[in-house]
């Protein structure tokens, strides 16, 4: 840990890694928080999984969506990728005080119709108001509640042999944020993939055990999610960078703004892997529903190589994929 | 609603009040949200309450508590009052650029200690980093679910004849950060009330249904949290000036400060509304408890003048209670 809290500690890369390790866990580390899921799972008469995420995104609406459709999606995939079905939500607003009314109804606008397209009802809130220049407009947190459906997710029941099953492009989020900060580039074509993932995790729910995880790669993309799966496990993920699908303009705004679309954050994108045997019949499920119509397979879990992730670019070289380091994309979500 | 929204709007008063009435309920509302309770109540098998707050307060430290402590009382205490037992709590960083670590870590183990006493386990969390400028510090969003234990604690439950008790001094929380802002002010004995009300709550539980309503009366104070029992409702609150406990260096803090106690935000202070009948018993077994020894009867609900919460005073007259206008204590909790 460095002195002052830096950018980087926000990015969820490495040095959030570093917090939540060094800090946070040896404090309030418990049997539930420790495994650090998506979302906790709640033992009780019914299993619930539960799950918070403030969003700070700036700019507040970018092509795709704004921080109110995110905040919705963002804490309804957490539930979902948990393996559970997102039920109820909380608001929480910090407005920063001169933030017009008409903006605020707009975002709210959007939480309701991302709160009815994901299934999810909005319980529970508060508001704070905090003076000009201690904000940036507007902050989100939502937590939410969903009822366990699916068990024994997690990285450790990956094995050998494994395919890793991506739903569609990856970065679209990360890149659509980039580029509406930048007034000077058109934004074209290029929009955030912000949705709701519950329709397709629950469309896997069938594959049972063959499922081993399901992820929604945000801050740090697909590459530090990734990383997150073999990091100190006796395996390594393998991905073929031809296989992994972009979007051809999100290949070109990276390309301009120095960005890696694998490092870039998506939020409605689907990471599972997925045992052998069910892979095929996984990617026909997900590319069943209109939000994994470009669901691929894009890589393999091997035993060479234990805790790492591995990239086989199209040239046919190796690269070795870490954890984002340093805040490549400051408040994204 | 006014264009922007201003400091108003995050006073828990009439501006609060005007924001979730006109836009958030109108675009949000369903049958859980709209009684607007502390927690709101899930069904399932097993009933739950959940409840999110976001803490702002400015200082992060004042003389009683901080931001920590404060983040799991408020959420701890929103879930007690809705008559349930705090079970578990989200807890979701939003820190300011620059925030020493040393800090944060002071904060979180405030936030362990205040957990253990409340018999809270952190499940999930959130980090999330801003730009200098573009925070204050540390703020801090705690989100909690609890197992429902007591159902129909509610305002509409409230009869004539019933009396109102407060477990102990009012205002403390408010005086003591305001006092805390003002560097020339000497600190003296003054001190937040800030601590969990569960075992205050469940030493009610066995008048059931006596037990009218319970709050936790933060921003806008005593007074604001009665108003919103009357408002509307066919009955009126009479309180005793006299009867109200206030501790004299809260007294002249506020005579200072220019501030009302009544209308200070109280963070572990029990509002209870109670059958004649029991009232007794109930003052008797919240003052078992060592927060609850100062529990006093402040008034009685009555037939005449409904809607309204007046205040007879030491003096002999009569004043028409409000709910709080105006932000009067900015980023107190």
């Amino acid at each position: 840990m460095d002195d002052l809290i830096t950018l980087d500690y926000g990015s969820g890369g490495k040095k959030t890694s570093a917090l939540i390790s060094e800090m946070v866990l040896p404090l309030l580390g418990n049997d539930l928080l420790d495994p650090l899921p998506d979302g906790a799972l709640l033992p009780g008469a019914e299993a619930l999984a539960f799950s918070t995420d403030s969003f700070v995104v700036s700019p507040l609406f970018f092509p795709g969506g704004d921080i109110g459709k995110l905040a919705v999606c963002g804490t309804v995939n957490d539930l979902a990728v948990s393996g559970s079905d997102p039920k109820y939500l909380s608001l929480a607003l910090i407005i920063e005080e001169g933030l017009p009314a008409k903006t605020l109804e707009r975002v709210l606008c959007s939480v309701r119709d991302a709160a009815a397209k994901a299934g999810v009802l909005v319980v529970t809130g508060d508001t704070k108001v905090v003076e000009r220049g201690r904000g940036d407009g507007l902050y989100i947190n939502t937590s939410g509640i969903g009822i366990l459906r699916q068990r024994g997710l997690t990285p450790d029941a990956i094995r050998p042999g494994d395919r890793v099953i991506l739903s569609g492009t990856a970065g679209d989020h990360g890149a659509a944020v980039m580029l509406a900060r930048s007034d000077s580039l058109a934004e074209g074509t290029l929009k955030s993939d912000c949705a709701p993932l519950h329709a397709l995790c629950a469309a896997l729910r069938p594959l049972g055990t063959a499922v081993r995880v399901l992820r929604d790669p945000t801050r740090g993309g697909v590459a530090t999610t990734l990383c997150e799966f073999a990091e100190g496990r006796p395996f390594a993920i393998e991905l073929e960078e031809d296989a992994i699908p972009v979007d051809p303009a999100v290949a070109s705004a990276c390309e301009l703004l120095g960005l890696d679309p694998l490092y870039c954050a998506n939020e409605g994108k689907l990471l599972a892997v997925i045992a052998p045997e069910r892979a095929d019949e996984a990617l026909k499920r997900l590319r069943a529903l209109p939000e994994g119509q470009n669901a691929a397979i894009i890589g393999t879990v091997t035993e060479r190589n234990p805790g790492r992730v591995l990239l086989e670019t199209a040239i046919g070289g190796t690269r070795l994929i870490t954890k984002l380091s340093g805040a490549q994309l400051p408040r994204i979500c």
